[in-house]
């Protein structure tokens, strides 16, 4: 079947659909061949090349086909199959381009990527170190982003100094390499974590961070866009310019942040006995918060990152089981298909992309630059943390931090976003060649790096998650009084209004807003309730009876929990909430009968 | 949030962007609030409306209030608020025709829902009465495309003397209308059918027939538009040009049709233990046949009707039992998705469209036309089938199909796709309406017609399942000799290449084939086998003992199936080996183990 005779004597309408018919099942059977080969490699435990990694050779692979398959010299033969061939490529290369607008990557590719990370971000260990990991995206990208927008600044200078640039190369084109290159993408690192059960904190901090700096990434880079000087000087310093900047960078973030969590709130789904219904309802709230969102002028996949995290935290509870299994399965199978496309369209971007700018002097001073940025990011940082955490984070873990900020799909879609200036030409190669190098020896590196640093792996979930004074008094550390009060008003307020887990309102409302409080409670958390109160009842569930024995302490000792029993006892209920996303892992009875019996 | 004050200011490009995903947002909630509604009927057990039926009114409601919702003359006021509403709310109106391409119907929502009816076609029932369903699908489609195109050719010329007509309205048009009128899509029949447990045949036949039509007419509508007469009379009878055009439609469908059979044969996975894998390479596999029958220029919404089906047949039989959830629920979200979105899109486009043309007389004219055309479909060739039938398609059953000729997705696919002539935006205006009327009156009356025409409800699927001597000689006489012919093949040497279940190759290959047998047979499929010989096996399942007797039996009496035991018990075999979808349904014990006791 040769695609250009079929073509011959057709429309070019027609013809163009036909193209992309065909570059769309190109990429389809570099995906099927990339399944195929981590099937094989699985199957084999061969744990060296993750599937991201495969799908970018085997891109490579077709981009090199496609470009030199056929010596460009035959095009000028007369030959016909030949030449037809040729020109096939030719034009094959060109609308390689064409079809897939860089735009696609954030509207249709990201968004699932994104979704699917903040949905399954395991919400213990996240929230144990939710204050480092925020240190971490936001502080650690900013510096990041500064100290490689500097150093690259200082390339540039030099490569002006020998003649080696031809183009113009701005400080704000600089600092938005800064910004593009922060986005850490440490799937391959986590998959293996995660094959290995490596040490659950560890996994919280680089998985947190990396999902965290990519929105911070993101709108880093749209707000240094936005940084316009006024007057003729466009490229000096200009205060009024910056504190906008950093205004957009607010606005579009919270605006983001509000709308995501918004959306993820509102939907509390209630269609029991649909799975079909409720699957097809979560997945098309999740989108429309994308749609919102870019409706509005904030950043699509910021907000579903937190659409995520919120509906991972609320709607998942009223989710039936089957509808939960659905939902999960929905989302990895669309994760796990754009996350491949997206790799193996960077290995064919290597050879098909026109405009490549290959200088070698940018290219060793961004590896340099990234180097410097990320040690510049994780160590200072964790030195801080450390000075307020009880529970330090070690050396070992600092390493392996700095091991893992390998580059992935964010940093290329960034770069691929706009490729009209000399500039940006050039940070999109050096782009691709940062993230080919660190997804394969980085990533092909995790395993002997993790045994080489001594950390540990095969923990056992069950051991992990043993309450122990130790922890109490960790957690009474690290969750600070502004994350205690919201936790109290999330768990005695929100989570009751927008789940049927959590106290009945009836208990947790004061007694004068007592209608009110029993509008808004639904029977089946009286019933979660009334199990409870039964103490023979085996049908005792997770999070309901938790919050229940938390939710009256709280009421009697809310604003004066200064009594060390009941102190302690909150922050035990806080950490066995916080557990309970992975409590099926866990041998229910011990754990759960405790806090029931020493108070009632 | 006012979408108009938001985007100005901003440049074309993103405003375009923000309009995009606003309009997505309208389909979006559109389709939340279908979801919700569907649920509250469900709920309440309200069964005179579908599902999508209710997508088009709301669909409907919001193109009305699109619309109409602030009076035209307002815009020329100079009160701002309502001038820029009204200016959206026309930009709105543009961009809903700009953003959805008609060529989206066919290749984003159409594949997903004819892939599932493919899929999920009850082989049974649908093998059982394949030669009914053929020829009602083609020489039924056939006859009402040229019935309705001929009535529609006097209509028309009725029109034009009566000076109702103020465009060009030619010959091929007609018989255009009549090929996408025919395609008939009881969507909502067949969902009533499915919860009431209505009588299996019927359904069959209805379902078969539904499928398999969408696939002649559109293939039979681009052998139409193909037709083009030689010579300056381009509306004359050319009998080379029919002939052509003839050719056009054996070409296409057999072209599509062997390219969605080979790709369903191909795709057999056996990536066991990695469901995720499986199920993500199933959907690309399905995909790719879309796009490679695109990309070779036949029908891809045909080659996918066929890859559904053939992957039933083979590929589920490979699949984890996982995966065959993961893959069913899979299609069925996105099946549901893109189903309701056509029909609200539909109600819709009632009002936003810009182009109708209302003409009276052609649509009372095209309702009776459709109603004579489906009579002279289903009455003759039900007498014509009926005399080969011994099972014979009942008054009654005649009468339901007459019925359920409902018109829907497919229809209007076909009609927006061209709108550009005076004809063609006719026909859309009047397909539009019969969607409308026959999906909520037709459809709506589904269950009072049901009852008024004695078809037994609340089937029991065991009791219609049992083998009986009655059923044994309908399948004899059914399954006509190149049916069998063909079962035979499939099921000694097809099943066992390409699926683990069937009897192994060594067994149903002469001994002279042995070592090639013996390289294709996978060593599950060697257990299944042994676990059949053991009479005490507990894990005897489905398609495998069944087939090995069949199997065995075939091996004998192949060629010369005459002695009247070896024939009944090869029948037997092969009405057991269509009802493998459905066993899940029956209890085991009694159906499986008698042939196996009857021959060892």
């Amino acid at each position: 079947m040769d695609p250009p005779e079929l073509c011959l004597g057709t429309g070019h309408a027609e013809e163009s659909h036909r193209q992309d018919s065909f570059n769309m099942l190109t990429f389809i059977l570099l995906l099927t061949l990339t399944i195929l080969t981590i099937w094989l490699f699985k199957h084999r435990r061969v744990r060296f090349l993750h599937e991201t990694g495969l799908a970018m050779i085997y891109g490579l692979l077709v981009g090199v086909i496609l470009r030199y398959g056929i010596p460009a010299n035959s095009y000028h033969n007369k030959t016909t199959l030949a030449s037809l061939t040729s020109a096939w490529q030719l034009q094959t290369l060109c609308l390689f381009q064409v079809t897939f607008d860089p735009e696609v990557f954030f509207n249709i590719l990201l968004p699932p990527i994104i979704f699917h990370a903040g949905y399954s971000l395991k919400k213990r260990h996240f929230f144990r170190n939710l204050g480092s990991i925020i240190t971490y995206a936001f502080l650690g990208t900013a510096v990041s982003c500064f100290v490689i927008g500097n150093l690259m600044y200082g390339v540039v200078k030099l490569m002006q100094a020998v003649g080696q640039l031809t183009g113009k190369f701005y400080y704000t084109d600089c600092l938005f390499f800064g910004a593009i290159i922060s986005a850490t993408d440490p799937v391959t690192v986590l998959a293996i974590f995660n094959e290995l059960h490596a040490d659950g904190d560890l996994y919280a901090l680089l998985f947190g961070e990396s999902v965290m700096n990519d929105a911070v990434a993101i709108v880093l880079s749209s707000s240094i866009v936005a940084y316009q000087p006024a007057g003729a000087n466009t490229h000096q310093f200009d205060a009024s310019a910056f504190f906008k900047s950093v205004g957009v960078f607010i606005g579009i973030f919270s605006g983001s942040f509000v709308m995501g969590a918004a959306t993820g709130v509102v939907t509390f789904t209630k269609l029991h006995c649909f799975p079909l219904l409720e699957t097809a309802l979560f997945f098309l709230m999740s989108w429309s918060t994308f749609l919102l969102a870019e409706a509005c002028g904030f950043t699509g996949v910021v907000a579903v990152l937190f659409c995520g995290i919120t509906q991972a935290h609320y709607t998942y509870n009223n989710l039936s089981e089957e509808s939960t299994k659905r939902t999960k399965q929905l989302f990895e199978v669309l994760h796990f298909l754009a996350e491949n496309f997206i790799f193996s369209y960077m290995g064919l971007a290597l050879f098909t992309f026109q405009n490549h700018i290959f200088s070698p002097v940018f290219i060793i001073g961004a590896f340099i630059a990234i180097f410097i940025g990320r040690a510049l990011n994780i160590y200072p940082l964790s030195f801080l943390l450390n000075l307020g955490r009880r529970h330090k984070i070690k050396g070992n873990f600092q390493h392996m931090m700095m091991f893992a900020g390998l580059r992935g799909a964010m940093a290329f879609a960034l770069a691929i976003r706009d490729t009209a200036t000399y500039a940006r030409q050039m940070m999109f190669t050096t782009t691709l060649l940062i993230v080919f190098f660190t997804v394969w020896v980085f990533g092909g590196g995790t395993t002997p790096m993790l045994s080489w640093l001594h950390i540990r792996v095969d923990v056992d979930p069950d051991q992990d998650l043993q309450p122990s004074a130790d922890r109490q008094s960790k957690t009474k550390q690290e969750s600070a009084w502004l994350f205690r009060l919201w936790y109290t008003f999330d768990h005695n307020y929100l989570k009751p209004i927008l789940t049927h887990s959590g106290p009945p309102l009836t208990s947790t409302l004061p007694s004068y807003c007592g209608p009110l409080a029993s509008c808004l409670t639904t029977p089946r958390a009286y019933e979660n309730h009334e199990q409870l109160r039964d103490p023979d009842s085996d049908l005792i569930r997770g999070d309901a009876d938790l919050t229940f024995t938390f939710g009256d302490t709280a009421i009697t000792a809310n604003g004066a929990a200064n009594g060390k029993r009941s102190g302690s006892t909150s922050e035990e209920a806080l950490e066995r909430e916080l557990d309970s996303r992975e409590q099926e892992l866990l041998s229910r009875g011990t754990r759960l009968v405790f806090p029931i019996e020493d108070h009632i």
